[in-house]
This record gives structure tokens, C-alpha cells and sequence, in this order.
């Protein structure tokens, strides 16, 4: 299965879009420069890494790896790549530029990575890319646009995972708000892999495999508009075979459960009660429906209100508020439900897309127990709760402090544009060339970058949780377990300190060299599965949404000196300070 | 040219993303319910439409139309769709559904739409769809994913366009922020669309026909370390074919140009120079380079600040800054475009990516005065001054304000993540079924749609702007020039005015009808033009960034009086208010 979707991405990706092309023309515009100069034999190493970690949280989850490689793995320009950038760039060009250019492939290039989905943090390379100059040069922008997006969407995700914590499953709604077809793609799948357990993009669902949920929209209740609308009545027993008149059986039960729900059977809808009924027809295993549709009896859709946001406040009010759902749609569910568990059918559950989500959700569980209980329907009491409608991460904090009995939420736009960050600043940067090092230098200490081909390493405590990511020089002996290791502030010198690892991780392996991808890739599950379990030895401080304890990423006492040296090397003696 | 990349763009999205299965899973499952309860006659009619204008503006730019007609034009379940589907829904579903999906196409629907690139208002609908429900409501997600970012986008180019005036270039750069490379490839289109001139985004300029930029990055700057770096220093004259020694050349020129700016040569760097060098012997007539990568004469980049906004106050403190551009990057470029003046080029300009730009700019430009007359070449007074690094809206107005000498923005992820509001709210909703209108009612009034199937019309003012867009049931007579309108506010009765249009514009037209295309499709260039031509009727106030004043969108008398009866029939009489 995982064969065939990967069979499929590729094909996608290979007549899509991602071609040596999707870049900055700036790119092969200094490639050309370079080539001309005599640069052709240039080697260098480039970082690609981030600066700071988003959602004001204090971590990140590394993904898109995948994507880099495949990317790599067909990196060539195509004939009409070159008949374009022949017609595109200035006529004064030599001709034997392109030719060279027909012939580039990613060969040459070594990437090494951290493993896609682990929990990363800022001025850790995420990628380190060897190779010839101009081939890694041509390489910047797609890299970026590959890991910044799912990077982001993978954090945001995996952040909605820890507000929500492991027993609510998570659904990804935001296919119609993303940017565009394939921005709804990547927020899918990276949705996924930050720890959701479905999404309703039903493309995203077959090109990787990620269980695609959904049942239906307003719309579709008030396509119905009473029971005349209703063609098709019968339905047979699960066991028997039997078949039973629906519309009858289900006013009987709403009748009946008027009495308990405390309800007037005129104040539900029959346009609804329709609808539900023509639902549970075509789906008496999935009966999941909304139940906010309607205010109180009427042929029209009065939705209550608006967002939760503006009721949360509100639970204290109840006394005076008439809840939607009690009158129409969770009389007519429980009606429908009942029948359905007449005919061997267990229903689902129900989908609240308005009003004070907590309080409703409170109201809805109530209600199943009371059924459950007068029933004796045990399963009734844990009909599903899906609740959608603009949530974001802050909503469900505050939904957890309230209280709510919600078993699902469906998250759409805050989701899929990271509305509090729309974007993850990994930049790439040039560290070595022709074996020396380089720094770049800004009065904006965060910005200096780090030179020289570097490795990294994780390094644990006794409790299984990291410590500190420390960034050595590569001819540096890795740090070693159970021994003390100076672990130094990048760039203020006081700030040291030994650690005495109890596991060390290496951060970096080669997944790409000798123009092959040379590790195992793990399928999306795997990668998924990374995100829980790198996340997981990461302290629960560092992870909170409320000021969250920063990570520390430290520096050898060789690289600390290494860095500071060129640093003095390079800058200016410049005007009293 | 269109025509090709018209097909090219066509064949990308159908091996590509745009395609049925790019939906919400409820649209299949509405469907396979609609189908199973024997509604596959039903007749809807549903508008597209928003609420409220993006980035707290007062206007909208609707975009994306062309897509969506494709979309129509090639709406067609594939036999591994179905193959596909019949795995993932239940297994219940008849063999017969999927029989009817494979034969489904758009041809039983039409489409009414406003122009691509019209100026549009909350509520008015962008597209009216009509036709069977199933295929109807199949097609919501899909076109609202294709209309809200293209929208979105194309009104945010539009806003930095107003911004920055019409003298001002303005150039895409964020493809490596925006949401993967297809969300990429949507920002690159749009931004053209709203007003931008060009985008880095080559594969953009391959598909759209949209114009490349791009020249090097600062990591070009800094790969050349010396002099001794410069394999090739020899140029040919433009016209006598004469090969000179561009190094030699350069070094004489700036030693002559140090006096003059005020700088020693010793405080520029070599590893600048040759990159200079270098790139101007690649493109003698394309000479457009960074000069901000280093602080003052070192062989390191020292990158003198971070982003604009910190310095763009600090203007004042002139006196004590020594600004990298003259004494290093400036200073070596006029001494490149003299030496390339000396061989019949023509340097095109600079670009700067850190610091205060107004101050910069305003600096880099008396440079080029004072070279200019001191050697009597009008046009280096002239020279193009780009300004990138994390350029927005706010600072364009900001710049604007302090008086600056730019030419050029280059803008990336403030444009293409729209981070003031990453998402256009658009919404597709069912105002009709069989014949009978459908209102959908909230207790926020805002969100109550409009019923039953209306036309849509702009009325203008002798001076040519725009009134008022005036929505009324289908079956009325059009308003009349000259003719007294009563245009009324939806929802609040004692709102009213009377009109007298000197010019009616009916918005929508028929787009696709019996399952064609049935209007000449602009080009990307007709689309874009129509973007400031719809703009200019719009009064000023409505366009500025400050409190702009709302535009007005009205209902006829009798759209208002049938909207206030249904509301009436079919809101309940509920408790005392």
C-alpha cells in the first residue's frame, strides 16, 4: 500500500511541479556567473536551518525530508527547461552554459539530515548539503520551500496534539482555506505527520494513505425539507434482513423521547428529521451527523450563533438559553439512533459546528447518558462528540479548562495557514568553500552563522529525557556516554557547562551521496510515529503553550573557539564601542 | 505565447492536482446520500461568496475563475478515483453510486461569474452555480479552494501596488516561504494578477508567461574570498569586440571613485570586488548586484544590521553611522559600472536587502548623482535602486513617509503567506432548491445569506466611479441608467437611498454553460490589466490603508421585501426579545 502511494507521489511530483525549475532565477543566474568565472570546480557546504522556533513555542518538527530527496533524485533540467531559460536569460549567455546545465544532476551532492520527524531546534542544521558550488547552489530555494511548509504545518499539528492530548482524535478540515490545491496537499499529509488521524481531503487520503473522514454540511439538512423529500424509507435489519419503514419507526422514537429529553416533538425539524433519516439509509453503519442546523422547528436553518469563542464565556448562562441542540437536531439524532439500534445499527455519533462547544458537548453527553440509562444502551453513552468551527490551538486550552466531553475536533483554517505563523524562516547559508570555513558576521548576534562542516549531537539525562543539542567541529571526537562534556553558549562566554550524557544521539546521517538516497525512508506512518516518540523525550516544560522553557543548544569548547577565532579574524576594528 | 502556456498550464493540472478527488470526503458522502434517497434530480443553486474584505481593507480582488472553469472543463472521476472510493467508503454503498460517479461530468451545470480581476464586495457573489444538487454540492470544495487563495493573493498584490505607487516596480520573491511549491506557483500567479511586475519563481515564468528576476544572493558575495579568486577578468567591448582586463580596469576606477565618495579603498573589500567583477563579465548588460553584504573591508560578510524597521528611525543619527554601502559595496559597484561604461555597458543598478532602506537608499542615490555629474553620464544618476528584506505594506507607507530613492521592491513572505490574515473566508452556499429559495438564518445577522437566485449589478456615479453594487432577484427588470434606483441595506429597514446611475454594469456573466467554456478567456495580461481598471473606479477612500471607507452593497426593494418575508415564515416566534 505504502509502494503504491509512494509510486503515485512520485508520479505526481515528477509531471507536478517539483522540477529544477521551481526556484529563484537569482539561482541560476549566479550558476552561470560562477560557470563563466571559473568556479565550476568550486566545493562547498551549505547549513540549512532555522533561527527560531514558531508559535512563540520552543520547539520544532523537522519535516519534508522525504520530498528534498526525491527531489534530488530527479533533479534535471528537461529540454524545454533549457529552451525556456535559453529564451528567459540574456542573449550574451554562452551556449556551452546550458549544455552544462542539460547535464547537471545532483550526483556530487552529499545531504546529511536529521531523521524526518524528530523534534529539532534552532541553529542545528537541519540539512547539510556538500557538493559543487554551483550544483549546491541551484539547490536553496526548492530545499527551502520543501522543508519550510511542512516543517510548519508539522509543528502547528503536532502543537494541536499536545493541546488536545492522545485520547481526541484529530481531524484535518482545511483543504478550502490552504493555499491553493496542492498548499491543501502538503497540509494534509504534513497534518498527518504532526500527529492527526485523518483528514476529509479525500486526494490527500488516496496519494498517502491518511484515512479521510467526513459525513456532510448544512447544506445538505436543508436540501430536505420535510419528510415528503424523503423517497426512499426502508430500511432492512442488519441480521434478519427484514426490511423496516425508517420514517415510521423514528417518529415513534422521537415521540417517545420527547417525554425524556424534555423536548416539544413540534420543535424538531422534519426537514431534518429527514435528512438524518435519509443519512442513516445510505450509511446505517456510519450514522455521524450535525446537529446544529436548526434553532427550533422551522423549515430554515437558524444556526444558533456564531464561533465558540464568543460563548465560552457564556456556560454560566444556561438556565435561560434554549440549546439548539436538545430541540431539533439531538431530538431527531437520538430518534434516529434509536431506530437505527432496532434494525442491529449502532450509530456513530454527532457533529457540533457552532455555539459554546464545551457547554453543548455537556449537553450532548448528558443526554446520551440519560438515553443510555433508560435504555440500557451502554454504547449510547459514548456516542462520538466531534466538534469543529474556527478552533485553534488556544481554543482547545480553553475548552479543556471549561470542561467539554468532546471526543474529535475537525480543524480547518487556523490549522492549514498556521494563522499565528504563516511561515518557518529556515534559511541556508554557505559555511565552508573550498575546504575554508566561512562566517557571516551581523551586528545581530542570532544571525551570525556557524562555520565550517559541523556535527551534531543529542545528549540525554538518566530519565530519558534530552539535555542539549550540542554542534561540535566534525574532526572533533563525538562526545561519549557517561563522560563529561563542556557544552558552551555559542556566543557568550560565560555560559558553560558540563553535562555527563547518559545516551548521546547523533543527529546527522547521509541520506543522500553517489547520487542515491542511501538510508531506508520510513513510510509516513514511520515518520508520523517519529514525531511521538522524539517528542516524548523532550521535557514537558519545553513543550507547554504558556511559556515554555527554551531548549539549549550549545557549542564544543573547539567549535566555541573555532567560531570566535574567525569571528576576530574577520570583523573590523571598528570605532570605540 | 498565451496559447502555449495556456496548454502547458492545462497539462500540469491534469496529471496534477486539480482534480475531483481534491475535495472534502462529506461532498462524496452528501453525494452517495442524495443518490441512495433519490434526489439525483433535485435542482440547486448555490452562491459563492464572502463576508468581509481581507487585511481590514475595503475591498476584494476576485481572482481564480479561469481555474475553476478548467476544473469544470476536465471534472472527471478516473478509474483508480473510483477504484479508490469504492475502497474507502463503506462497504454498504450500492455498486450502482459508483457507476453514476463515473459517468458524472459538469456538463448539466452553469456558471454565472463576476470578471476575473473585477474589484468585488461582501456578499455579492462571485459565482452563482446552478444544476443538479449532487454535482452541485460535489463541486463546493474545489472551487472554494481555488478561488479563496488565488483572491486572497491577487487583492494583497493589489493592496502593495496601491501602496507603493504606480513609479514603483514590484517584484515576487516568496518561493521559499510559501505553502510548498504549488502554494509557491499560486503566489507567483496572483501577485502578477494584483499589480506585481515580475517573481523569482522561474517555473512561474515558465508556466504563466509572467516575467523572471532575479540576480545573486549574498552567499555569491562571500564565495569569492580575494582577487586571486577571478579566473576570468578579461571583457570585450560592446562594439569594438577589444578584450580589456575588467580587473585591472576596476582597480583604477576605484581608486579614482574613493576620493570622491569620501572613502578609502582599503575599506573595500577585494572578495566583493571580484564578485562584481565576475558577475559583470557574465552579464555586461545586466549589471544589477548586491551591495550590503559587507559592513566595511574584511574577507568575511559582515552584514551591517538586521531588518529595516529597527533603523527606520534612526535617520537622524546619520552623522555617527558608516553605512557599508559606501564604503565598500557602493563604492566597488560605481567603480564596475564605470569600468563596464568604459566598455559601451550600461550598469542597470543595486540592490539592498538589510538596513534602514530609506536612508540607504536615499544615500545610494546622491552617490549616483555625484558620479554622474562628476562624469557627465546622466543615466548613472538613474541607476535602479531594489530594496528587499522583509518588505510589507506598513513599510512601503512607512518608507513613503520618510522620503526614499527606491525603484524596485522585492517582497517574499509578507506577500505569498498574506501573514496579515492568511485566509480569504469565502463561502458556497445552497440559496435554492427545486424552485424554492433557501435563506439561512443566525443570530448573527452577517451571516444570513441572501435567498433564491439573483443578478447583480454595479451602478456608477458621472464621474465614472463606482456607487453601489446592487443585488436583485433574477426575475426583476435591470436597473436604468438615468432612472431613479431604490437601493436598500439588507438588513436594516430604515437604510435606504435613491440612486440615479449614469453607467450599469451587470456582473455576471455566463461562464460555462452546457458543458463549455462559453466566454473568450482573457489572457493572465487581460486579467491583470482588469485588476486596475476595475480598481480605478473606485473612489480613493475606499482604497487607502487607513479607515477606508466601506464600500456600499445594497438589495433591491423587492430582493429586500422577499428576504424579510422568508426570514419571517421561517424564523420561529420565540421569547420575549
Amino acid at each position: 500500500m505504502e509502494d503504491n502511494g509512494y509510486r503515485k507521489r512520485k508520479k505526481l511530483r515528477q509531471n507536478g511541479v517539483v522540477r529544477p525549475l521551481l526556484t529563484d532565477l537569482y539561482q541560476i543566474t549566479m550558476a552561470y556567473a560562477y560557470w563563466k568565472s571559473g568556479k565550476k570546480k568550486d566545493h562547498a557546504v551549505f547549513d540549512l536551518f532555522f533561527r527560531q522556533n514558531p508559535f512563540q513555542g520552543e520547539f520544532t518538527i523537522f519535516a519534508g525530508l522525504e520530498e528534498c530527496l526525491k527531489f534530488l533524485e530527479n533533479f534535471h533540467y528537461s529540454e524545454s527547461d533549457i529552451v525556456y531559460l535559453r529564451e528567459t536569460l540574456p542573449s550574451t549567455i554562452e551556449s556551452e552554459f546550458f549544455d552544462y546545465l542539460k547535464n547537471l544532476t545532483a550526483k556530487d551532492v552529499t545531504v546529511h539530515a536529521i531523521e524526518e520527524g524528530s523534534v529539532v531546534f534552532p541553529r542545528v542544521p537541519l540539512l547539510r548539503v556538500q557538493g559543487p558550488l554551483i550544483i549546491v547552489q541551484l539547490l536553496e530555494t526548492t530545499l527551502l520551500t520543501l522543508i519550510n511548509f511542512a516543517s510548519l504545518m508539522a509543528t502547528n499539528a503536532a502543537r494541536y496534539r499536545i493541546a488536545a492530548g492522545k485520547q481526541v482524535s484529530l481531524l484535518e478540515f482545511g483543504l478550502r482555506r490552504a493555499q491553493g490545491p496542492d498548499g491543501g496537499l502538503s497540509a494534509s499529509r504534513y497534518a498527518y505527520v504532526g500527529g492527526f488521524d485523518g483528514t476529509s481531503n479525500v486526494l490527500a487520503g488516496k496519494l498517502f494513505n491518511i484515512p479521510v473522514r467526513g459525513t456532510h454540511a448544512h447544506s445538505y439538512i436543508t436540501s430536505f425539507t420535510g419528510t415528503h423529500d424523503l423517497h426512499t424509507k426502508m430500511l432492512a435489519h442488519r441480521v434478519t434482513g427484514e426490511e423496516h419503514d425508517m420514517l415510521e419507526l423514528c417518529q415513534q422514537w422521537r415521540k417517545e423521547l420527547a417525554k425524556h429529553l424534555e423536548t416539544l416533538t413540534e420543535e424538531a425539524s422534519d426537514g431534518e428529521l429527514a435528512a438524518l433519516i435519509a443519512f442513516a439509509i445510505a450509511f446505517p453503519d456510519g450514522f455521524m451527523v450535525l446537529v446544529d442546523t436548526y434553532d427550533v422547528k422551522s423549515g430554515s436553518d437558524v444556526k444558533s450563533n456564531g464561533g465558540p469563542t464568543k460563548f465560552h464565556g457564556s456556560r454560566n448562562s444556561e438556565p435561560h438559553m434554549h440549546w439548539p441542540l436538545q430541540r431539533s437536531g439531538l431530538l431527531n439524532f437520538c430518534a434516529v439512533a434509536m431506530a437505527l439500534n432496532n434494525l442491529g445499527y449502532k450509530a456513530l455519533g454527532i457533529r457540533i459546528d457552532s455555539g459554546d462547544l464545551a457547554y453543548l458537548s455537556n449537553k450532548a453527553r448528558e443526554t446520551f447518558q440519560l438515553v443510555s440509562e433508560k435504555y440500557d444502551l451502554p454504547w449510547f453513552a459514548k456516542l462520538t462528540i466531534v466538534a469543529s468551527n474556527d478552533i485553534n490551538e488556544e481554543t482547545i486550552l480553553s475548552l479543556n479548562e471549561q470542561g467539554h466531553k468532546i471526543d474529535c475536533f475537525g480543524i480547518g483554517t487556523h490549522l492549514v495557514t498556521c494563522q499565528r505563523q504563516p511561515a518557518l524562516g529556515c534559511v541556508y547559508k554557505m559555511v565552508e568553500i573550498n575546504g575554508q570555513p566561512r562566517i557571516k558576521l551581523s551586528q545581530e548576534v542570532a544571525k551570525v552563522t556557524m562555520p565550517g562542516c559541523k556535527s551534531a549531537y543529542r545528549l540525554f539525562g538518566a530519565n530519558g529525557h534530552a539535555l542539549i543539542d550540542l554542534l561540535q567541529r566534525s574532526v572533533e571526537n563525538p562526545p561519549q556516554v557517561g563522560e563529561k562534556v563542556l557544552c558552551r553558549h555559542p556566543f557568550e562566554e560565560s555560559k558553560r557547562a558540563y553535562v555527563i550524557p547518559t545516551r548521546v544521539e547523533e543527529l546527522f546521517k547521509v541520506y543522500w551521496e553517489n547520487g542515491k538516497i542511501c538510508q531506508t525512508l520510513p513510510t509516513l506512518e514511520g515518520i508520523r510515529d517519529r514525531v511521538q516518540t522524539s517528542l516524548k523525550t523532550l521535557r514537558q516544560d519545553h513543550k507547554r503553550n504558556l511559556n515554555p522553557t527554551p531548549y539549549k543548544v550549545a557549542v564544543s569548547d573547539e567549535l566555541y573557539n573555532f567560531i570566535h577565532d574567525l569571528w576576530l579574524q574577520n570583523a573590523p576594528i571598528g570605532e570605540l564601542f
